[in-house]
């Protein structure tokens, strides 16, 4: 299917040959996970390249397989490229369409079997997060809980983490993006992780607060309400601009905390399509994370992330990992 | 020093804004890892553009940092770039030189620091290897045994596997490179590794056999003495072709059953320069691996691979994991 929409696309705006370097695209139209692939040619129909030391190992793809053997072959009579073409492949170039907006607009609208193995992908995370739920009193170092995690992750299916693990705590949960240390964990516990499962990730977010801290509930709670709100109103035919003037309301005050975009396509890419800043208007079988976030220059940070399946009436929510709850 | 001879560099060819996107030259010149970099750039001194998510954490770095407006601030008078840049940035600039032989020229050779930190990863992956040496009988399924080992990997403090853990068995080892399956591990196991410490990598092969097949014990024993022979030859001023000839011929029949490189340059990426295949001249504070393998289809592989880093007299051999040894 995807082949053949891709095919006529080439057909209509008058493309013979494209060649695709892009290992999340290539995945894509090979329906399969296959990182030792060295291009992907669509011709009259598509083909493979890899290594000689990948030519057995690729012959269990359902593609033709060529070997590799310099890239003005592959090149030769290409009149169509990814936005991504490293500029040193120039030279072997005249003129060429690039084909990236197509396969992005492809990839934002996932097929049934792509829900699948996304849902496989947010299963494993899931699992991990209600582990660590109900285990947290346990660890009490953020590299030897990541490693746990990733330990988990892999042992319940994901091929590797979908981004660098986020498991920090105390302060540094004041930065959106931090790495664990060799340090003990304290205060408050932000987790930030995906699986991959056959290249689809997963992306959720769980914060856990470990103290009596008042602020921090507050601003938990603020957080949590925040994404209950999208939620509410996640359907196909919102635009996302509308999604984070609620959230930005809702803040009030602490609007100006809120420091990132709302949310994410989510496939084989942990961030691609619909992209938030552009305003997008959802559509249904699209994927994607609502992320809501607070972060308090030196004191702390509360992100909270889900991921759904864009419906036309309401969105399904994927993830249901547990979350910690303000006992009050 | 590694900024102030790159100044330099920019001034020798007249170039007066350099953009460097891709993440391990960024890491090079920032002597740390930081993945949330957007974009280094050079003029009479060098600054880094991150998101404004990430402006506080970045400011711990000792560096200029910027907050990321738009691309085309960014390549505003912009007259060097790597050649990885995405043709997309194309419509930013004029006339361009490109660095990137520079930058890769300058990586290949590593000062004290980086070579400490690949110490770290090599050292990383020798503990490993040696735990599963003494526990291999404890493990049955290539998943579970990959899993494990990037755990123990993680806990010792690499930040992530270097590439895909290569742990497989049986039949597929006559594949160079696949993928650990939830499947029994039988008669031979081979494991290909890396860690990553401050952004370097290490990259080491084992394998191990499983049963009393004379023939796996035979080509086993001809890839070790083939890279023992490499290793009493390797020192600075050899050609990388010369050790590649001398391990082909020591295979003899074998020859064209080992149909990959014999070695890389390690670094901040697992593959980097020197390149093999350019038959390169070794140069003092290189790190390379040497790799032989042999692939017999549908029967069996095997590989070992060590680390080292080139000395004038001789090379300091890095890795010392474990190996198996035939008891005949």
């Amino acid at each position: 299917m995807k082949v053949k929409k891709f095919l006529n696309y080439m057909e209509e705006i008058g493309v013979k040959k494209a060649v695709i370097l892009k290992k999340e695209n290539i995945n894509y139209f090979l329906n399969n996970y296959f990182p030792f692939a060295i291009a992907l040619v669509f011709e009259d129909h598509p083909y493979l390249y890899v290594g000689k030391l990948d030519k057995d190992y690729a012959s269990s793809l359902d593609i033709e397989v060529r070997e590799f053997k310099n890239w003005k072959e592959i090149f030769n009579n290409c009149d169509a490229v990814e936005e991504e073409l490293p500029i040193k492949f120039l030279k072997y170039l005249n003129d060429y369409k690039i084909i990236s907006d197509k396969i992005r607009e492809m990839r934002a609208i996932k097929d049934k079997d792509e829900i699948k193995k996304i849902e496989k992908a947010v299963n494993i995370v899931d699992r991990v997060m209600d582990y660590i739920y109900n285990n947290i009193c346990y660890y009490n170092n953020e590299m030897i809980l990541c490693a746990e995690i990733e330990y988990l992750m892999k042992k319940y299916g994901s091929i590797k983490p979908a981004f660098e693990s986020i498991v920090i705590s105390g302060k540094k949960t004041s930065y959106p993006h931090a790495l664990p240390e060799d340090k003990k964990i304290e205060d408050i516990l932000l987790i930030d992780i995906g699986a991959v499962y056959e290249g689809y990730c997963s992306d959720i977010t769980r914060t856990f607060i470990l103290n009596n801290n008042e602020e921090m509930k507050k601003i938990y709670n603020l957080v949590k309400s925040a994404k209950e709100i999208v939620e509410e109103h996640l359907k196909e035919g919102v635009k996302t601009g509308y999604l984070d003037e609620l959230v930005r309301k809702h803040f009030g005050e602490y609007n100006n905390y809120f420091i990132h975009s709302l949310g994410h396509g989510v496939g084989l890419e942990v961030h691609e399509n619909p992209n938030f800043r552009e305003n997008i208007t959802l559509k249904e079988n699209m994927v994607i994370t609502i992320e809501p976030g607070i972060y308090i220059k030196d004191k702390f940070g509360v992100r909270l992330e889900d991921m759904y399946l864009i419906k036309k009436n309401k969105a399904k929510k994927l993830s249901n990992a547990k979350m910690w709850e303000d006992e009050i």
